[in-house]
This record gives C-alpha cells, structure tokens and sequence, in this order.
C-alpha cells in the first residue's frame, strides 16, 4: 500500500507569494474599480535585449535545419556555455573555475531546492531568517526538520538577520552541517562583506559544514568593494557551493537558466576533493535532462559584451525604481534597508505592526501590494519587502498612491 | 559535519549510455578511419516542423516586446498549454481530464525521477526488467533499495519482461507500492494491452498502489486497439499517474517539454481523493519553477491540427527507419521483438552471447553502436536494444554494413 511523503503535512498552508495572490484577488473582487500596484514578487518586467533575443533565435533557427539539429545536449550544459560562466568568473570577478565544475541547470529556484540531496538525510541544516522559502520547505520535504512550531521548525538552525547585525548574520553557535547564505539577500538586500564571509568560511572549514551561497541576485552589487561570488573570498572553494541563475541578470524568469558551482576542492565529513562534484553530477546526469538548449543560446548572447552592457542598462532601470521607492518611504517616515546594491528594499512596519496586518493596510489604503516580511522567517516579523522589479509607470504610480493615500 | 547522501554509493559506477559512449570512444581512438554508426542513444534527429518552429519564434518575440513579455509564469504550466493537452487528450484518446491535473514540466526524466519524493521513504518499488535505468537509480539514490547485488539492487521488485510473456510483465506476487511501467517500452518495444494494464490497475486498487506510467513514445502506437494513455482502461485514475513528454512526438529532446497528469481520483492508504494532486503541485511549485515559456509556445504550436499533422510524418519516418533496420536484422538471422508500435527494436543475439560482448562484436564488426540489453536490467541480458531514431542515410548505410560486415 503507498503511503504519501508525511513530511509535507509539517509544512504551512501555502507557500508565501500564493497567499499573496489569494489575499490581493480577495480585494480586487471586493474593490472591483481599484487598480492594484504590485511592488511584490520579484518577478523581472523589462522585454529581453537584443543580443538575447538574437542568441534565443539563433537557438530556435538551429532547431529548424537538419545540419544544426541537436537533441539531448550534455546534463551538465552546452561547453560553450560552461565556457562564457567560466570566463565571466575569470573576468569579472577574478576567480578561476574549472569547466567541469560548472552545471548549467533550469534556474536558482531548482538547483537551490535540490542541493540538500546529495548530502545526508540527517544534515542540520542553518538559515537566514529571514531567507528565501525555498531553502526552508525542500529541507522540510526532505526530512531534515521536526514539526512546525509556529513559523519556526523545529531542527533548523536559525541566524538571525536584524537591525543589530545590519541583516547578515552572526556565525551559527551551534552544530551546522548545510548553511545557505544570500547574498545579496532575498528579502533584505543585505550584502555580505568580504570580512563576514570570510567568518562563515572559517566557520565551515573548521566544522566541516558546507556553505550553499546564493549569489542569484549578484548583477546588483555596485560597490565593487562588496563581493560578488563567494569565491573572492579564500578559502570558499573547500567549503562553499555557489548557485546563480539568469533570471534577475538577464531577464531569465521565464526562460528558464541558471548554473551551480560544485569546487572540485569541496570536502565533506566522508568526501574527499572531488567526491561532492561528482555527486551533483550524478545527480544532475540521472534526475535531470539540461536546460533548454534554446535558452542556453540566449545565455550564452547574454554573456556576451554586448549582452552583458545591454543588461546593466536593464539593472540601472530597476535600482532607479529601487531610488524613487526609497525616496518616498523615507519621506512617508519609514525606516528603510537594503535597496541600494540590491533590487528589494526591506522596510520597518511603524508602530511594531504586524507584518501582514501592514499588507492588509498597505492594499487597503493605498492599493499597493507589499511582501509580509514574516512570510521569510520570524525574523521578519514587522517588516516588508518591497520590490524595485517593475515598469516604471506602475513604479511612480505606487509611489504616488503611497505618498497620497496611506495613512 | 556535513556527510553526504550514501545512498549513491550504491549506484553502478556509471550510468549505462556514458558507458556506452566511452566504449565507443576508444574504438574510435583506436580505428581513426572507421566511419562509426550510431542506433544506440534514442536521440531525435530531424529538425522541428514549420509549424512548431513558428511557436518558439513567437515565443521568442514575446519576450522582446514590453507589451508581451512574460516573467515567471505558473509552475504547473502555462493554461493555454494545459488546456491544449487536455483537449488532445479528450480528442485522440476519448479520455477526460482536468485542468488542474494535468503538470507541465522540463520532460519526461526529471518527472519520472522526482516523483516517488511525494511517496513514503519506506515505499516499495517495482519495475518492469528491463526497464528506463532512471526508474531505479531515482529511487536508489532516495535510499529505497538495499544494496547492489550483481545488477540488481536488494529490495526492488523486478518484473521480468521476457519471450513467455511477450515482453509485459505479469502482476507482482509479491508487496509493490509504487509500480513503473512504460509503454511503450523502453527498451523491449512492447506496449501492454488493455487487459494487460487491466490485470495491474486491478492490482493497483486492490492493494492501494500506485502506477507510474511513463507513456513518453505513446506516438509510435499505430495499432488503434493498443492503449496509448492507461486512463483508456477504467479505474486508472483512481490507482495511476500518467508521465509524458513532447521529446520523441515533436522532437523536443533538447528543447524540454513534457507534463504529467495526478488525477484528484487518485488514492494511496493514507492519501484521500485529491491529496496527490495536491503533494505534487506542493512539489512542483517548491522545488521547480515552470518549464520555459518559450518552449512552451512551441508545445502549444505542436499540439495545433498542423503541428501534430506535421509531427506525424517525421514519426512515420522514423518508423520506416524501424522497419528497414527489422527487415535487415531478421535476414541476418536474429530474432527481433518491438520495433512496430515503438522507436526500439530488442533483439536477441546468437548463442546467447552476452549482451556487453556483443554490443563489442558490432562495434568491432560492423563499426555500429546498439545499446547492451543488460543495461536495462537483469532480464535485459542477451539482447541488445537498436533505435530507430536516426537520419536515413545513416540508417541505410548502417544496416549496409551489418549485412556485409557483422558475422
């Protein structure tokens, strides 16, 4: 007789941005002449570039003509790809990876969700908090946590990200064996310093405790003074997996592309260097099949110089948004992080106001739709995300509504 | 500490085609002017139809227009694509389908590995054998099989697929909960009847099963008496999930498209109608992020009248491929099964010769790559796998060479 995976009935109702939905849908239907401005989800807004579009259609156009026909491409990616992510670490930020050491993947999302496998079902598993949900609930999937206690698992190591800390946690006082780090962090937009992952990584060489960094949103990172890869940093190749997509680089959401780094130096308790590379690949050889090879031609355009120029335009556009969201906040009296070397704003409720309460008011009053920060973690709790993916209209929009309308 | 997942120590050291293309690369090394002919991997080979090429291109465009451009979309698939798919079903297999069970996803492999995680870790497996090596490396890596034993992992219920019972097996006479079957089969080329797939949905309800139907070459069923979608056959819905793909149909092999249907009828012992839908829209929408918008457009254009006429045709052919490599291989005396209803012919060599020393002697011989039954399972042993996918030439001049060269 099947039984069903148990573990998933210790997870919430919902996932976070559904509920998000259902809450704003419940309002439209309600308020039917309202228009909604929608500063939540991090979804990219802004059409593709042309030297995408002209690598996505070279990709389709190759799929028309017998001689460039492919089918079944490599699990682990197109080399030409794998070779562009390998100069591009090389070029721009100074660090030297291997091809095979390089797996181009469906996105962040999947590959984020997917890591934990290859390692023990009884990792304890640390986490921002609050962090991206993803991080949480696979890990909950998997069986690495006890039952839900409130917003918390039990099991899970929890870091908090504060005011205190400036949103980057402190190194885990107890035992770790998984630690996912964001950087720049989704949902605070706290960027790590070279000095505060340099602590992480001690923490997991000395501990023997593997580092998955989220490096998705990296594009935003201004101040060159701030790291990029978690390989800047020395060290990080023994202890750290780096996950990267296109999506927020390149305008990938819906495309679908992303790539994990998995160092051949990489150690664990009972894998020596090169062990853990190889179980990915495994992993990626037998539960997987490559990314769309149309979307690895749009990948591989958006790597190259005139992708990556046209794209930092696209970037500019949606920190600008960041700009004028900061600016109105600040004026309506809130206290406001992150923003500035990251596309999501991270913003105090007033009056130690709960986080969804401060959505119900936010959509009530000025029809805008937030992201309850309590929905990443119970740290959260009294702050929201506020998004700078967006058309720019709807941007001043939401902003004038905001200046006019909330209370 | 972290520690890895032991479980892949238990798996072979290679999945079977890197095998296969490494054996074939140092016959190669070794005989530089040997012409080698491949009908091992089953690789689509022909080019996309107009029809479908049109699809991508719009979906391509869409992304470069601010008025058409599309982020993230649901992870269960665009509604467009999922109502076409519900529609076909409904129009070419007299079978009725929901929206709302029907998940759109990156192709056949990833759905057919993921989806015992919605099961009980404790979950017994079943397999036809031979059988898709996925089927049973998924489910070793998820730690449901005890160790290797030989070619057998401890633990797995094989079904023997043999010459008595025309390559389908009988039902299981011992405990299974989670039964795989695929038809047509890869690699024996068989499909099951409707009273065949009778006696297992039987099975199935009687004892709380689940099937897992992998139906990804149900376009290669001429016979209009055979099933090509197990919901043909009643109380399928209350007992099996259904796994397809637009890879060998349209030829997506590389553009990744591919879907499976839960149906809320769906049961399991501690699983009510709907709670299955529901564990893996929980999982799809947490651990996957939508298979990419542009190849969905392309499935959409692929499942129009003109696109599914337009694939018809290259299936025909590739079913010609089938037919002349048959003809060829039953002159040279071997006994060949499958091949009609299927892309796969499954052959039996001479003087029970051993399936890997034979796949030797062809490659030495006649300078073609099949593909070793033994791979595919214990049952598998003695017969060797040829594909029918492959451009004509190559077919032509491979069967030449079998004809002069293999003796």
């Amino acid at each position: 007789m099947a039984k069903i995976n148990a573990h998933y009935n210790k997870l919430g109702a919902g996932y976070l941005f559904p509920e998000v939905a259902r809450r704003t849908r419940l309002f439209s239907a309600a308020n039917p002449d309202a228009t909604i401005y929608k500063l939540g989800i991090g979804n990219t807004t802004m059409p593709l570039t042309p030297a995408v579009i002209h690598g996505l259609k070279k990709g389709v156009e190759n799929l028309a003509d017998l001689k460039t026909y492919t089918g079944y491409g490599d699990e682990q990616g197109n080399s030409r790809l794998r070779k562009a992510i390998v100069d591009m670490y090389s070029k721009e930020h100074g660090v030297s990876i291997e091809e095979d050491e390089v797996f181009v993947s469906d996105g962040a999302k999947p590959d984020s969700a997917n890591i934990s496998s290859i390692f023990s079902a009884d990792a304890i598993i640390a986490l921002q908090d609050p962090a991206y949900p993803v991080y949480v609930d696979s890990n909950v999937i998997a069986g690495r946590t006890g039952s839900a206690n409130g917003v918390t698992y039990d099991g899970i190591v929890y870091m908090p990200c504060t005011e205190r800390n400036g949103f980057f946690p402190d190194i885990p006082t107890r035992k770790a064996d998984l630690i996912y780090l964001c950087s720049p962090n989704n949902p605070t937009g706290a960027v790590a310093t070279k000095e505060q992952l340099k602590a992480f990584i001690e923490f997991a060489i000395k501990n023997r405790a593997v580092i998955i960094f989220d490096a998705a949103y990296w594009s935003y990172i201004k101040d060159p003074k701030l790291p990029r890869s978690i390989y800047e940093v020395e060290g990080a190749k023994e202890c750290a997996i780096e996950i990267n997509s296109f999506s927020k680089s390149s305008g990938f959401t819906g495309v679908r592309l992303g790539w994990s780094i998995v160092p051949k130096a990489l150690v664990a308790e009972d894998a020596a260097p090169g062990k853990i590379t190889s179980l990915w690949n495994r992993r990626q050889t037998t539960m997987f099949n490559g990314a769309s090879n149309i979307a690895q031609e749009g990948g591989i355009a958006a790597l190259s110089d005139t992708g990556l120029a046209e794209n930092q335009k696209i970037i500019d556009y949606y920190m600008e948004n960041a700009r004028i969201i900061h600016k109105c906040l600040v004026e309506k009296g809130f206290e406001v992080f992150g923003g500035v070397n990251a596309p999501y704003l991270w913003v105090k409720t007033k009056d130690s106001m709960k986080s969804w309460d401060f959505f119900d008011k936010m959509l009530k009053e000025a029809h805008v739709v937030i992201t309850p920060g309590s929905g990443f973690g119970p740290s959260g709790e009294g702050y929201f995300r506020v998004s700078a993916f967006g058309i720019r209209e709807n941007v001043l929009n939401a902003v004038q509504s905001i200046r006019d309308n909330l209370k």
